[in-house]
């Protein structure tokens, strides 16, 4: 699992994560609510509301393809209030992870990273991918699946993982 | 990210649930309740509660291990009904996953791993990793983190991530 097939899985995760919230706008009309209603809507409350959720899953993955490629992540400020403006968010999102190529991160396992919250401390790349990237993407994620589906919208667990069928895996 | 890398992270994660359903214990104490009503908690009436998202991460880990190293995976029969059973059932996975070591996982990403669900198919041990079983097992973690985290359990994301320290990074 290389750097590289670790950031094109979370660009495919994004992509289902924009699939559920298509499905949610979708069971809202259904159901004749705002959709946007969901955007709002935590599992407690002193957790982060869909909203917050969509937005961590999109920067944990781009700060880690910045991070373990050396480059300087962009800026992707936190103002989006509705579905379709999350959305959107996810686009932008999984456009900057798509001018990323395998050799963008070379050495990347050996490299020192050091994000701003570590206050100068800094830690190998292949744990900041395996300890930190990983495990806080996923968490993001399930979360905003978890609240969708503790509100009614039908999910399972193939639109969590997105497989359609095995042979998705010959690509 | 090693496939042996990505086992270790599965046993870390393992044992931070495991120190997430000790802390349900105790709340559940301090507020005067059953703390195995919660092993019976879920999010939706049509998703897993506690206990099978519990199994579930346990056997992830477990299965991934198995297929990626070769070897037939041991039965761990689903008959946890106590938070304490769910506990027990974690360090029998995590005692399983420390037999192996580094070496036990060469070729993993090019072995064929055709588990019985694929009904004959086969992916790429690579894929299976990255695409199947990380998603798989951080999907049920977290979603027995958020079932904690909805029914009042004081958990944060340092819990969920289990770094109490960036020293924690020299081991």
């Amino acid at each position: 699992m290389s750097t590289f097939e670790t950031i094109s899985q979370f660009t495919r995760m994004l992509k289902n994560l924009d699939q559920w919230l298509q499905t949610a706008t979708a069971f809202a009309q259904t159901r004749n609510f705002n959709p946007d209603v969901l955007a709002q809507a935590r599992l407690a409350p002193d957790q982060y509301a869909l909203t917050q959720q969509v937005q961590s899953a999109c920067d944990a993955a781009k700060y880690a393809a910045a991070y373990l490629s050396g480059q300087k992540a962009p800026s992707h400020p936190d103002t989006e209030k509705t579905l379709g403006e999350l959305q959107a968010r996810i686009q932008t999102c999984v456009a900057y992870l798509n001018t990323f190529k395998a050799p963008d991160f070379a050495g990347a396992e050996e490299r020192r990273v050091a994000p701003p919250w570590m206050e100068g401390n800094s830690v190998r790349g292949a744990d900041y991918l395996t300890r930190i990237a990983v495990p806080n993407f996923y968490f993001h994620v399930t979360t905003a699946y978890a609240i969708l589906r503790h509100n009614g919208v039908e999910l399972g667990k193939r639109d969590f993982i997105g497989v359609r069928s095995w042979t998705d895996f010959s690509e």
